[in-house]
């Protein structure tokens, strides 16, 4: 865990990081968020987690609290004050602390900057890469707007736990016209038993993963077929493999969808292939 | 404003009264709040807004964080220390503070409680209820959850701040069938020429409004024909009046909708009345 958390300006203890509580992230949701993932103390495609950035804080017209080459100064130290080799570095923006009303503050008004950071254990991911996770499929209904990374996760953290209660690890949404979106912190996949990798079109209706970005990139080096578009929680229970991307989890093996085996219900070769090679692919620095 | 808050067991200065950044209604908009008006210093509608509160809290299992008659102490206490005549009292309570993770933290975890209040100018108020406000139309891009009071406000804010620019006061929802659903944080009403009031039933895809459920009472006492249906930008501007219910704004006028005026462009004196009459059949203690 985190022992160090950066807030406006100071490093402190994490049990005394704390916020106002009239920030705007608090009472409103009004904020961002990301999370680099760390290797060998070092953040992982941190120039395109910051052009995510960038777009989410202007999508929501909060300004940018302060260059980013500042920012990655606060992120590496506070990754370098908790000593982490291995493991994730957490982003959060908010439009900053205001008396309670919802329309936008005065522009004098700073955003709130809060960094923290932890350790992940890196054979125990592996470990559980190599046995594969469970997920479920629930009704997407988050608002329209998940393109922008914002720490409005409430619908996000119910579909998170109702995986955990049905005994999977992550839960998928599936739109109203019944394809699967992503998954409530991940970008879902799926690889047809001829080989085709399958993952929804980041145009729309998903949030841009970066590590789904830098996967597209791996796929091509791999001369693995890409499409990008639709599919149903039908067409993942047949294909041959599934697997999920995030930051944190970089590839996760799928082995069932609502309890149905997916493959021969093992982690799938191209899946742990991809979790393999995706570091050599990755902008690491 | 609150200049003195309280934050989990402690009365503070509003300056220091804070959360951790970990607390999950920073991270996750993992909480719900109730807004309650003072008027004469006392709280109104208290047992209905603490019955709202336990519905939300319920709906999200997040456990009610003590006994309703020591969170109406701490309310009173409050009030009291800002030394609120007439105003608002705001309660947020969130899942509490654990190391970030989507999925629900261990039963351990004490839910967060945050108690604020502020002063309110009934003249200011009065003044601008006898001017009416203008509202504009948006597309309702919510969650389907907007029934649980949850702090996930992000497009609250973004449809107040749209109706700002536009020179408006608030904003209406418009959902896909072509309904208005309610304000950014009110109920909507309109009231046709032949005299009968129109708000949207409050079974589903709208809050329970607490103001919106007096009203009620209010307009059987005057003998006034209430119809809960959906309804349209289009009928509201053919309305005779319009007006938005709130605990802050308690009957606020509607003057015009997107621009174009409703009735006479001016306040309704049916509106008026209600907001005059509200108070006599609200619960003051």
């Amino acid at each position: 865990m985190s022992r160090i958390a950066y807030v406006n300006g100071l490093y402190q203890n994490l049990s005394d990081a704390a916020v106002n509580v009239e920030d705007r992230g608090y009472q409103f949701a009004d904020g961002v968020y990301e999370v680099c993932e760390i290797v060998g103390g070092k953040m992982v495609d941190f120039p395109r987690h910051m052009a995510r950035l960038e777009r989410s804080l202007r999508e929501l017209r909060i300004a940018t609290p302060m260059a980013l080459t500042s920012l990655k100064v606060i992120m590496q130290e506070v990754v370098r004050r908790n000593r982490i080799s291995y493991g994730i570095v957490y982003l959060q923006v908010t439009r900053g602390v205001a008396h309670r009303d919802h329309g936008f503050p005065s522009p004098d008004v700073k955003p709130s900057v809060v960094v923290t950071a932890k350790s992940l254990n890196f054979a125990k991911n592996q470990a559980a890469a190599e046995r594969g996770v469970k997920v479920i499929t629930t009704a997407e209904n988050r608002w329209p707007r998940v393109d922008i990374k914002s720490v409005g996760l409430l619908p996000n953290v119910l579909a998170r736990q109702e995986a955990r209660d049905k005994g999977a690890y992550e839960a998928w949404y599936v739109d109203d016209k019944g394809f699967v979106t992503e998954g409530a912190s991940c970008n879902a996949w799926i690889i047809t038993k001829d080989g085709r990798v399958i993952t929804k079109s980041a145009e729309r209706g998903i949030l841009s993963g970066i590590t789904r970005a830098v996967l597209v990139e791996v796929l091509a080096s791999l001369q693995l077929k890409l499409e990008e578009r639709n599919f149903t929680p039908k067409e993942a229970a047949d294909a041959a493999e599934a697997f999920v991307s995030s930051a944190s989890q970089i590839v996760m093996p799928v082995i069932s969808i609502d309890g149905n085996p997916i493959g021969n219900g093992k982690p799938g070769p191209t899946a742990l292939r991809l979790r393999q090679e995706f570091h050599k692919f990755a902008d690491i620095a």
